[in-house]
């Protein structure tokens, strides 16, 4: 099984799962206890904020533990808004971020909240000037992403955080969970006072999750009760997750090259594929640094992602058709549409994601995989 | 090392480890995901889910995964409460509920809810009569807990519940945390709209739980995004908890004498410890089925929670002070006041909480560490 649909979920760390399993045969007691029990699970749990902390040049107070990314970013932005909702009701996003930052602007619009979605360009990217564009009296947060779940398009954080930083008022989130553990990005030096992060993208476990929070910020909590987390974010601590988590960030800083290697692969692999095959529309720019190396979007116009997606999984290569929450949904991708493609053209679209244990060798049946379905595929609907 | 503090949490049984490990291992695919590995874990999901259903004797699609009791809670009393706000804005809960059900209460009233308190006896029971005499024309919800997280009352759920049924548009939320998998409530015949319950308190995985939602019953999810759990909780499923939780219900149930073993146990441990100690208090019904019989509460006035707890812990002997949560507080318990104690009896409190795995002996062993201990301390205090 050739597995590559890393940015869906990667496989958990052989490493990661031993670190879960001794914790849960071990230390096992609930870090509120009193008791030698609970306090050794207490350690447990800062000693990993510690290691989160430490990949975001960020101090351990200002990393909190969540379910996961859609936590993450369902607290950073309701959070944000309840907090300041008196001093205007105004958010700024993008046409193409994640439905747990999309759906939960749409609740809030709902709830009387003015929203501005900014538009992208042909390769996904928000321009910083539209961002401060649409800045008003009454915007206090701006929520991007850092890496475009489908197709890997990078946003200018960087920019977009210089040109806030005029407007300290103004909060700025960024859901970094498609990045985080790959590519740099450090909070304090982009100018972030909100960032979200998930552990099982990286090879950590799945349910757990962490959201960056500036110190002085203040978010109004979403789960209240125990008090745990500063009372941002209370719940018994998953203590496995949390260590298991912070095991998968130090296992990532082991590999060096990741990004460079992704890169080197992808590109064969694409002029492979474009050589080969036609018509085929590569999503997102795979010139230069403008999008993640880990992700490959493709359009096939004249088939559809998800015959593509079986055919691939018949020759033994598991890719996705969009993102997978939204896999199916047989609507055309809201991303694909914003960067101007057509309906067809975003219907048959795939997506191939790389993960840290992904060979170079995969990448390539995967192209041989493509080379041997996409013809024949092309030949029934011809055919019909 | 004698581990009395399961109520706090439990051990993760190894089977449940063994069921997690094999799930992180083979079937690490996103619920979401169209391909096989996805399905795979879908079906594992969908396979834990009937497990819960049936437990609860409920339908498969009345059960929502959360991330445990407090999002449980957390969702079912904010989303009753966003989705019938236009009906009524008045709630009644009891005096002596789990932080995560009064916090949410609480956070609330400053959003300008009312909520009625109910007071409970000198056993921590709340009335059904009182109950039925606080409904207003503006209550939507009445949420009150099974099983008292910090001395084990068991509270008339039932008798509530047939008040309840005269004014179907009042919704019932139960927090089952501390009872599920170890006292029956079957919703439907209770008459419970939903109901919170954790895997972790029944040597199920931390950071997972469930919610059961009568059908037909809306809430306002907490967690907007990938649409998972029919909308209303996003975020990838946590797929080795899940199935973690339902092997540990299925575990549970092959352990039919749960209940009169703890019993026969907390008797035999009363008597023992009444009869060899004074001045203590047991807090609770202990005669007859007022308490759960897995948890044990006691009250050495004069003496100090938080000097017990270190003082059996030296005796390898670990229970806790009143509720994990809020043991680093040193406010005399909440609950314990409701139910009459004075400050200091509160402050002398010390439980215990009995698990799957606890055995006479340690019971046992336990008594005779509170007998060496108690009076001992009892001197200190004296000669001080």
């Amino acid at each position: 099984m050739i597995y590559l649909d890393n940015s869906a979920t990667t496989k958990t760390h052989p490493d990661v799962i031993s670190v879960m399993t001794d914790v849960m045969n071990n230390i096992y007691g609930n870090p509120s206890s009193l008791h030698g029990l609970g306090v050794k699970a207490e350690r447990l749990v800062e000693q990993a904020r510690r290691v989160i902390a430490k990949k975001l040049d960020c101090h351990p107070s200002e990393i909190l533990f969540t379910s996961g990314g859609t936590e993450a970013n369902n607290l950073a932005i309701k959070g944000v808004a309840d907090q300041l909702q008196s001093r205007g009701r105004h958010l700024i996003t993008t046409s193409v971020e994640h439905p747990s930052v999309f759906e939960v602007m749409k609740q809030l619009e709902e709830k009387g909240w003015k929203v501005t979605y900014l538009p992208v360009d042909s390769w996904g990217r928000v321009s910083p000037d539209a961002v401060e564009k649409a800045l008003t009296d009454e915007t206090v947060l701006v929520s991007i992403m850092h890496v475009n779940n489908e197709v890997g398009t990078i946003q200018p954080i960087h920019e977009i955080g210089q040109r806030l930083a005029k407007y300290p008022k103004i909060l700025f989130h960024v859901d970094a969970v498609q990045s985080f553990a790959k590519i740099p990005l450090k909070p304090k030096q982009a100018g972030i006072d909100l960032l979200s992060v998930s552990a099982h993208k990286f090879h950590g476990p799945k349910g757990i999750g962490a959201l960056y929070i500036r110190k002085n910020v203040e978010i109004t909590p979403l789960l209240v009760g125990g008090g745990q987390e500063r009372g941002f974010r209370s719940g018994t601590h998953h203590v496995p997750g949390i260590a298991g988590m912070a095991k998968a960030v130090v296992l990532t800083e082991q590999q060096t090259n990741f990004l460079a290697r992704c890169q080197e692969w992808k590109e064969s692999f694409l002029d492979h594929i474009t050589s080969k095959l036609q018509p085929v529309l590569v999503n997102g720019d795979v010139t230069g640094e403008g999008t993640a190396p880990y992700i490959i979007s493709l359009s096939f116009p004249g088939l559809k992602s998800e015959v593509l997606v079986h055919a691939l999984e018949e020759e033994g290569v598991f890719v996705s058709s969009k993102s997978a929450c939204s896999s199916k949904l047989e609507t055309p991708s809201r991303v694909l549409k914003a960067m101007g493609r057509t309906d067809q053209e975003a219907l048959s679209s795939i997506r191939i994601s790389m993960g840290y244990d992904t060979t170079k060798e995969e990448i390539e049946q995967c192209a041989e995989a493509l080379i041997r379905v996409v013809p024949k595929l092309q030949q029934v609907v011809k055919v019909r």
